[in-house]
């Protein structure tokens, strides 16, 4: 089908890893909106790899150069588009990757379904180097959504086996968010990062990778976003945070766990406090029927191990048609959840936006 | 937004629970596809309540009524058509529940995005009873999904914190599928079923109400079905899944279980077998970048359990504005996993073959 | 593709001339608004048959049954659908039809699109009498329009060589539009009706038809509606008239007219009339660049004579597949623009109240 | 809304007048079709400007880079998009036109519309120039499209007042169409094309300008593309032809002038030849009940006079909020209509290979 998502915005994203530029268009922006692109490079640096041990030495600048859409530092109503040069493509040799599938990657269904004429360089459009974009889209939206009082924020739940807390459901506040987008290995218990960090630095000299969970949070949003039957805030988001490469289960509030409580322990019971009404638990993640109930919204994303990794696995060679094996080499990231904080965070933004502009 | 879903086939969906009927028009169907309707009306049998003891007494006929779309036994190209008319709405008195909002319900959110004006009678347009149309149109698909020769099945893989066996993810067989959906209650392991089945019944003499996770199935799908980026097999099902009301968590393959896995141990290795590329293990549940790889696509969906139960809850009144307590009368289900089953099947149905056929 | 359109409000129709019933949802209209439905019942029967003698003497009762969407006479903000039962579809013989194509209708090429699976009787999900849905759910947005002050009416622009005068574009009050509603033969000139009228009757006795134009405008539209590039308000409204059986042309402002201007005669300048910024002429039909000016939204719509004529015609049989002759029996309406009157103007209602929501 | 349009096949634009470049991503191609890019820039140069005495002296280069998409020469079934650099942009002075309205332009629309923040200059997103990449975007589809043996061309069928011959619309031969091609004014009758650029040059000499009605062809079609109800190809190509700015009226086969004719005339009568089903004339321009016939889908399109003229206009002035005059100076073509033949054929293109590819 299409690279193109949303419904009042419209987010399109092309490119492949290995070609001039990939880019992205973000169609249906309300006019008039000042951007500060310093907040969005700084989320794009967020995402950056090369940046410390525990992800590929791989250098992006990832500078976006806007073409449209801005005008006297404002968004106009049409279109806001940009591009990024692709300037660090090693022109190394990626003929044994097309002979040779490499496992749990998209090689060899994409082989198939575009029948052998897809760029498969660097895993083509399919890379994750176009979540690039997604951040740059995200957080342009991130920047409209303040004007709504509306905040978005993720940690680092697991990596591995090694656990962090969760959110506190009921009260999370903007400070936590903020002070959470300021580390790049945002934890709630501080010590816990440590203790992840030596995980993939262990996996990382192993040659292997590792998976891990990410939990994110929408803050202050109004009551009723969403719809019932097919467009749920669940449906809606869960859509896009599949769309992230790796991400393998997404679940709202208390999500897989709930299914294990009796209903008079997982329902969320009202109490009024002033003029607002909320509920003792959140055990819904702030959505009820679909839509938003005005508690803050939770889910967690499950990324997988990395793909690619050093050690020599079994195959496929698509020339011989018989089994094979495979040494992937190359810089590769040993763990990338730290780095998908900010993907699950701008895609998420996007989506909240969507929603809140119907 | 809006109840309609799909690209090439478009669902769409309305009614109440008490209004005069609900419907559903599938719309983009191929001309020429024979339809059992005895087939349908036996999916739709499965979905139905008041069977056993473990389900609401309400009986509800399901009849469905086909308008439009069939014309000498064969799908036509036009919108297929068909309503279910209410007969089994109790006119009981509903004044109570716009007062005292439902915890875990939709009534609170309801009221705040219709300003009041939804029809909140049972639920409205939000009830449980809308999923009986999904399950007509899926069952529809279901069976222009065998003339490709893709099945479709589910089993209870949880009530509560009992556990069945997940499927065997490299190996499905069509006649496994077929055998789970001729039982009300389908476990892979028949010895666990009874343990559910207790656990339910202890849940409805306590008043209260418990969840459980479905485990599904598709077998037989071609390569390369979904697309990369924002329109990804796990995008296109989570969306759907999600759309099932009570849903809190969709994971595929090994799902939150791959997170805590090393790249080496998640990884699905390939190897030949005759002229086809398999798998040895299959933790990717099918889908790899997002398209899929030829082995079974495997998912699992939590299910929360029924908010409505007899236990006294906490709650507002929105006339004082006050807490208050409510006690919810009236006939419920205890659990409704084993009547999602073929719910999570037939929407699956819809999405697989939307996906097929663009 | 199909018969679903619409962005904000999504109106989708099913239903075939001798199904059991056609039907509309119209989802996604705001709720709380207050629908009169005598209003929506008079304008169905504006565009009902066997009224006079002008029209086919077929009588369809056409009273639509609303099933859902409407709670204590508002909307509910849930999907709005309605059925229409067929009552009056005489069984004849359609088995001739099957053979031997009628020309100019959408036999042929149905019958390829469909592989011969069409319900081909009485035109089948092409026939003519779906526009009742589309009365009905126009209907319902014009009395949503009302509340924004919009209103939208046509007259009969043109029988044959016959013509009526044009609309005043730069002045188009109300009450006009109101009066005109009130006749079910609407002209500007009230003495050029008769001569139509005659004209109608002429090639009724002789067996042949006759086509027209109708001319429609839209009152009080605020300034902005539309887009540039791809959903001009010129691209949203042609792509719905066009919609409606028999329309070969559709034009705005001057239309065709204006390719015979010079810019100095076609250009509409501006002058200033209190606050508001009005134009001395409105070639352009209040549409300027895609979006909506504030000037009356004026467009004319061509349809060609019916084809169904009781003359001789040459065709084809495709038992025999050999030139064959057809004559088609049965009541026919020897000109449909009277009758094609509301459904421009429901049409245009649907159209505009979805670009208003947006 | 939106800046994208198509169901299969999406094109997205982006990009204004004076930004630093405008862009286009075409999304949903089919995977292996090899482009011939000389073709394209054909394509590209028939629109571009400043060629001779009768258009803008403005010189676009307009060579539009590929980004992605395109490895190896093929279409990779991943979204392509190219860009075009704006280097011609002179930085003139603006500010007049941001106080004093256009007439026929959509100055104070859009002014409305984006409450002030669009970049007004050279009409920002509205420019013309941006057909550039719907040629490009077209151009492209052409090239696939002749794998079907599909063509598609056009002739200016009028300018002011003065008329070209018609298609026959029952038998357009290829060669004729690409003969057209190559003629930077194409006119059926070669004597008539004199005449009608003298009355460009005319006007010109006035400082006034001109319009025109362009004819389109499409032929070699399957018999049932479109759809019956919302998405004729009627619907479908109106909606892509009056995305053109410009553009006041579409009409199909023998459009307005249909309406004027008795059934036993406009009905095409069908025959067979061979095993080849045909009619003897072409009324209804390939079009029935909304789907192609298989005969040539035929149809014309009217263009206003360029609204920027030299001479002395009435408009008002923002800042004043008063009646003033306008005078546009700058170069302007005196007729866009032979420029914009290329523009139709290439969005009808876009139209055509979506609906083929449903």
């Amino acid at each position: 089908m299409s690279s193109i998502i949303g419904n009042k915005i419209k987010v399109s994203v092309f490119g492949e890893s290995h070609g001039d530029a990939i880019g992205v268009i973000i169609d249906g922006l309300p006019a008039g909106h000042r951007i500060n692109f310093d907040f969005v490079h700084e989320e794009m640096r967020r995402r950056a790899p090369g940046q410390d041990s525990l992800s590929t030495s791989r250098i992006e600048k990832d500078i976006p150069k806007v073409l449209s859409g801005i005008f006297e530092e404002r968004t106009t109503g049409a279109p806001l588009s940009a591009i990024i040069e692709n300037n660090n493509t090693k022109s190394r040799d990626y003929s044994e990757l097309k002979v040779k599938l490499r496992p749990s990657h998209c090689d060899y269904p994409a082989m198939i379904k575009y029948e052998g004429y897809n760029d498969y360089r660097g895993g083509g459009h399919f890379s994750g180097r176009l979540t690039a974009l997604l951040v740059f889209a995200g957080a342009i939206c991130k920047e409209i959504l303040k004007e709504y009082d509306v905040y978005i924020g993720a940690h680092i739940k697991s990596i591995g086996k090694i656990k962090d807390h969760g959110f506190d459901k009921v009260n999370i506040r903007k400070e936590l968010l903020q002070e959470l987008r300021k580390d790049r290995f945002p934890t709630l218990n501080k010590i816990i990062s440590e203790e992840m960090k030596e995980e993939i630095l262990v996996v990382k000299a192993l040659g292997d990778s590792i998976g891990g969970v990410i939990e994110g949070a929408v803050i202050n949003l109004p009551v009723g976003l969403g719809s019932p039957m097919f467009h749920s805030v669940e449906s809606v988001l869960s859509h896009m945070l599949f769309s992230i490469p790796a991400v393998k289960g997404v679940e709202f509030g208390e999500g897989f766990n709930i299914s294990t409580l009796r209903g008079s322990e997982a329902n969320d019971q009202y109490y009024i406090e002033g003029e607002d009404i909320k509920t003792y638990s959140n055990n819904n993640g702030g959505i009820l029927g679909g839509i938003t109930s005005g508690m803050p919204v939770i889910f967690s994303v499950a990324f997988k191990p990395t793909p690619s990794i050093a050690l020599l696995q079994k195959t496929v060679n698509m020339d011989t048609k018989a089994d094979d094996v495979l040494e992937i080499k190359g810089r590769h990231d040993p763990c990338i959840v730290q780095r998908a904080v900010p993907v699950v965070e701008c895609v998420t933004a996007i989506a909240i936006l969507d929603m809140m502009l119907q």
